[in-house]
């Protein structure tokens, strides 16, 4: 019997356990970004710290400003690295709730998947995880040390945590960070998230007239701030879909021809692509693949534009103010306070004289993360990787944020290893989300061996 | 005592009783917009019926395929010009109902105003021309021949009036349109509209995925249709103001420079229009005065535009789709057809061939009107206004639209002449509209003087 068939038949032997304390877990009303559900988050992560103290761990609540932390730790032996597993027990609101098939937090199982409100993101990988240490703990297959980090605000920004991290890091110190918060391109191979992009995000306003003018009166004679809005961002990308703000890419790390062979080896073509969303993946810069401008290359997007009049019919008229919300995703080793800071200046600079410019918003959400695949860490999680998915095992530079990963890499000292078993099928953020048995099993496998690889 | 001191006494002798009529004319709840006032707009077209016959014109109610007109006349002495009179009973919605101080619909008369809606626009201004009419034909002073025409759908674009003008025509013919849907600039002078811009409407969007997508996943690999609506809008105007539509400005007709010269008199300086809307009259062409820009010069203004979250906070998303809504106002001799045909042109040749560009309203309203400052009648004009208002009486060449003006002058063979006393204080279209009696007084001695005029 192989050490995947062995762990295997463990998950077997268990599993009708395992989903019975998944259900329990999946039963708080942990939504973060709603103050009405403070005591659930609390009893939730409460019911973390009592359920891994069983399994043989040190754990505690951290107190932050906002949703309390879970912690927990076990030595290993010496010499032996520390892992710090990162992830969140907050969830995703459920509105429309009348769109789901049966009530968020009464967990159901139904044709090989568990059906509840972060079923997936992230519970449910975040338990396959401490599913597989107690495991390890009980086979006496642990040798390294351990420590678990679980959050309760990464739905609305992990903002607590990021004000922790300077006090927090000597506890959390680590070599290597495992999250299991991301997915895979396809249920039959394992991926390795080996980038995120940042993330700043702002909005302005042009404001003009006291009030919306006649536009046959004041046609002519007064500005039009819905079209100088147009005009301002029209001045954002050059023809070529590049971002025309002065020194916009000059922090931006050359990529390894390397993993730029290894993103084009994504399975994104075209038709692929219309398949998915109805339109060609034909945005973004001239002169990069849709996988290198997606893993590679920062943007400029507009994620809401405003001003006057957008009912039924027509309404003649100037509009007062327009406005647009902005962000920008980024990628290693740009700055988001610097790039928030050059894109406002821009907007500013460009912006016509005779109307007020109103910054109404300004977030530098968090910086890019970028893994270096040639490091061992991840030729090791790649050789682990192909024992649990046979059929192959992709690096992927993903385009979202996770803004927490860098901050945490950084105070922690710990290399990322980011590896999750998410799948677009899973319908995380919306209703009816789901997560597989088959997939859960997976997590499982990769989480057993990895820790066995890094306990040697 | 001077002819306008008879007809003031005249005016002061019969006043409780034109108020008393008044109020009446204007508790029909003519609304024309909105089916629920099919009622009331009937009533008060047979009240005006029954009122005229009562003065001794021949009226009666003309059906069209939406509200119905009045129309009435009376033969004048042989060789003597024939007059039309314009005017509309509908008038505008009240919403919002709880900003209004006493009952749209129950006139009040309170330190020498009128309070109601339609109390100027344009019951207020119908009435004078009719108790002014009545006071000429009970003391045998009318001696042109004398045509009424009051429609029921001027606020919502005089469709069935347009529709009916081919069959109507015969019926209309005259030498003179009296229209008193206007206003003065300032209340110690007569005005004389001597131009209205046309106009055209339309609505595009710009379609994109099938969904809103993930801003980060999507981010450079998508197309953004808010970005690229904003990109189309910014390429209509050049940066000097102009529009950028080839052959858009061939149709304009060259100003007259003593047209020129009198609306430059107009008294609208930089100061002044700050104080009224709050921002510098900076907005158009490069190289003409505001009053040029508004009287003489076309423009493509953005009456709102939209696509994405605009709501509170962030939702990074590239929105499915994003739109505008546009409309252009005309000048002599430009054809609404013609100049919606191009805009769509221009903006179907400029959108991105990888989004779908969607027309959704497309609306050829009216083209513009502009008379002869030079002409016999308008001279006659300014002399009867000058003892209306002897300190003084302004050409004004106004930017807004009543599209129903030029298709009329066609039909009828008439040349217009726009003469009314509202006020910006008169708040039309808004909450508490109010006529003054002051002005109402001006506009009667201003109809009888130059029906006598006319009909000498």
């Amino acid at each position: 019997m192989s050490e995947r068939e062995g762990f295997a038949a463990e998950f077997q032997r268990n599993q009708s356990r395992y989903l019975e304390q998944w259900k329990t877990f999946l039963s708080f009303r942990s939504i973060s970004t709603d103050p009405a559900f403070e005591k659930p988050c609390r009893e939730c992560v409460e019911w973390l710290r009592d359920h891994l103290t069983a399994l043989g761990l040190s754990a505690r609540v951290i107190e932050t400003a906002g949703k309390p932390l879970l912690f927990a730790e076990r030595p290993g032996k010496p010499g032996r690295p520390t892992v710090l597993f990162y992830g969140h027990y907050d969830v995703q609101p459920v509105d429309p709730v009348e769109l789901w098939n049966t009530d968020p937090f009464t967990p159901e199982l139904k044709d090989g998947r568990m059906y509840a409100r972060g079923a997936q993101d992230n519970k449910g990988q975040v338990f396959y995880v401490i599913k597989a240490i107690e495991h390890l703990i009980a086979s006496d297959n642990l040798d390294c040390s351990l420590k678990i980090l679980i959050e309760g605000e990464e739905e609305i920004g992990s903002g607590s945590l990021s004000e922790s991290l300077p006090e927090l890091a000597p506890l959390l110190k680590a070599d290597v960070m495992m999250v299991c918060d991301t997915g895979v391109l396809d249920r039959r191979f394992s991926t390795i998230m080996m980038g995120l992009r940042g993330i700043v995000s702002l909005e302005f306003r042009l404001k003009g007239p006291n009030y919306d003018l006649h536009s046959g009166v004041h046609g002519g004679v007064a500005k039009n701030p819905a079209l100088e809005v147009a005009r301002l961002l029209a001045r954002l990308h050059h023809d070529d879909g590049s971002i025309a703000i002065p020194k916009f890419y000059d922090a931006v790390e050359p990529v390894d021809p390397e993993d730029r062979r290894l993103a084009n080896e994504l399975p994104i073509d075209a038709a692929w692509y219309r398949g998915q969303v109805g339109v060609d993946p034909s945005g973004g810069e001239q002169g990069y693949t849709p996988a290198e401008r997606r893993g590679f290359r920062p943007t400029i997007e507009i994620n809401g534009i405003y001003g006057g009049y957008a009912g039924e019919g027509r309404k003649t008229i100037i509009p007062s103010y327009a406005g647009a919300k902005i962000s920008s995703r980024l990628v290693a080793s740009q700055s988001p306070s610097a790039v928030l800071q050059s894109i406002t200046d821009f907007l500013r600079e460009h912006a016509p004289r005779d109307l007020e410019f109103q910054i109404i918003d300004a977030e530098p959400g968090g910086a890019a993360f970028r893994g270096k695949s040639t490091s061992p860490l991840i030729q090791k999680a790649r050789e682990v990787l192909r024992e649990v998915t046979p059929e192959g095992v992709l690096l992927n530079w993903e385009g979202a944020s996770i803004p927490i990963v860098t901050g945490l890499a950084e105070a922690t000292g710990a290399e990322p290893l980011l590896v999750g078993y998410g799948l677009e099928e899973d319908c995380i953020h919306a209703p009816n989300e789901s997560f597989s048995l088959e997939q859960f099993e997976k997590g499982f496998l990769y989480t057993c061996m990895m820790l066995r690889r890094l306990s040697a």
